[in-house]
């Protein structure tokens, strides 16, 4: 008997989850039905809208019951199949849960080559994060050659692949991001023309400098100051792409709303917020395009990979304390 | 000698204009020089974004100077010409301040006929009112038949318009305005679907009854706590109109912003800030539509007059008081 370690939620939790908040639970794995395959799950993803899902009420998505198996993104191989479309020994990516095996009908799973890109990869750059970087910047910021893109958590798994593919389309791009390291990292590594350490000095006066012509596109993944920052120094038609709000998502007291909205009344502005799901149906040609820029070594990426399922509950807050640079997974299991 | 009298802006007001922010003075009324002619002002618009043109600094029109005649929307007469377009005896609309006279070279002046609609009107329905509910709602809001509309202020000038033609566009139009006599009238007068009276009772629970379907198109004039109740009932797809934030102008505390923006998110909604001025070439033909809906009986106007040029401080604050229903104008002469 193959015994299955998984982490369920407990309670919902107020501020940021507590190791209290989740249940360790085992069960025996059981064999794949007709039509399912059996997946040994070997990264993680580790994602800020985890947390939205621990809440109660109406979201895009309904919440994580409790009880239920943590959702998360997962990457791993199929270690037996009764489904036509799916081999053992195909690597998958998948919402598999935060869990050691997942069966699955092959329902949003895709078929992943880790000879292209190594697996974390296609939980980050190649995967729902690099899917939100594209539609999102692409879609609703509608850049143009020449304009000014910035992003929050710009050394996140979105905000690297938001300036990236802002240089590749001809833009200025300007990332916002905690710490002297992730701020060099981001000019040096990725190619941004300027970084913004939010935890030094003034944002609005460093946007100012960085932005003469003011923002054309922010996208946001932070909200709060931030946002109110940027909002201040919009260009008149901007586009401000409401991603994410992580500086918020453990407030215990009601969201802090932008109070610089009105900029959007003076400069002709808009905010418009997008989830990736929408954008499904594109998923695959944008990932080919993705492949591409890295292939060409335009579009890189870095994961940043914690360790073993029982730290889990800590390795999420590292999201919510900014000490993630890159992708964020949780590697549980060593496959070959 | 014809003397004018003036109304100049002597103070930045800090909270609601106080009567020592204003100065009154006057002065000898000049003869119109070549190109120009003289206007005597009857009517003078009041508008809350004259508050903002108060405050210092950067917006969307430069902010009245200290000790300059008070910027506004004014109606009055032709009694001296100079200039070949306009005639004595014209009736003439444009930002002829707040005095009792005016020069003028004819730039953003437009002859309008009292015979088609009362003079006033062409300050509220048929003027920057009006054109900022059409632009604003059809332009950026893009209702489409079916859909449910609900806007702030809804008894005011923008506002009444708006929500009618919400109705001509085969729209469900809801309310939101102050006080039980404004309600009634805009359902029985106006023709709105519902009012929803926000000095009484919940508004997110009147949002919730009577925009069953979720709120498609938002358009607010106020913001506040009346612009967070809206975003919380978004439909899917929403869009948010900012055309203004009356319950902020007067804020001595950072402005409120909007805590459940997030909604934009949720909802794959869209907050967008207009300023009338950017359809100035499409005036006329809007101002063609609506005076053909008002000689149908589809478009309503009301106007509400104070009188008296020294009543122009208190008169003003009625704005911010909602103490006026439909297009506010104060009336400063009685002419043939």
């Amino acid at each position: 008997m193959t015994v299955n370690h998984q982490i369920r939620l407990a309670a919902r939790p107020v501020g940021p989850p507590k190791r209290s908040d989740w249940n360790f639970t085992e069960e025996a794995v059981r064999a794949p039905g007709a039509g399912e395959f059996l997946v040994r799950v070997q990264y993680i993803s580790l994602d800020p809208a985890m947390r939205g899902w621990m809440n109660e009420g109406r979201s895009y998505i309904a919440p994580v019951a409790l009880g239920d198996v943590m959702r998360a993104g997962a990457a791993g191989r199929v270690i037996e199949s009764n489904h036509p479309q799916f081999a053992v020994g195909d690597f998958v990516t998948g919402g598999f849960g935060v869990q050691e095996y997942a069966l699955s009908d092959g329902k949003d799973v895709v078929r992943v080559d880790p000879t292209v890109a190594p697996l974390p990869v296609y939980l980050g750059a190649l995967g729902m994060p690099g899917m939100t970087a594209y539609f999102g910047l692409l879609e609703v910021g509608k850049p143009q050659p020449g304009q000014t893109v910035v992003v929050s958590a710009a050394a996140g798994a979105v905000g690297t692949v938001v300036g990236q593919i802002a240089k590749i389309k001809g833009c200025r791009a300007v990332g916002i991001a905690g710490g002297a390291d992730k701020c060099r990292w981001i000019v040096d590594e990725l190619g941004f023309d300027a970084a913004i350490d939010y935890k030094h000095g003034n944002i609005g006066a460093a946007l100012k400098q960085h932005c003469p012509n003011g923002i054309d596109v922010y996208f946001d993944n932070v909200g709060g100051d931030i946002l109110d920052a940027a909002l201040a120094r919009l260009a008149r038609g901007a586009r401000v792409v409401i991603c994410g709000a992580i500086s918020q998502y453990n407030a215990t007291a009601p969201i802090k709303g932008p109070s610089n909205y009105l900029s959007l009344l003076v400069n002709r502005a808009s905010m418009t917020g997008m989830v990736v799901f929408d954008y499904a149906d594109r998923y695959a040609v944008a990932a080919r395009e993705m492949a591409g820029w890295m292939a060409q070594g335009r579009l890189k990426a870095r994961t940043d990979v914690a360790e073993g399922l029982a730290n889990f509950p800590e390795a999420l807050l590292r999201l919510f304390r900014g000490e993630n640079t890159g992708k964020l997974v949780l590697k549980i299991a060593d496959l070959a």
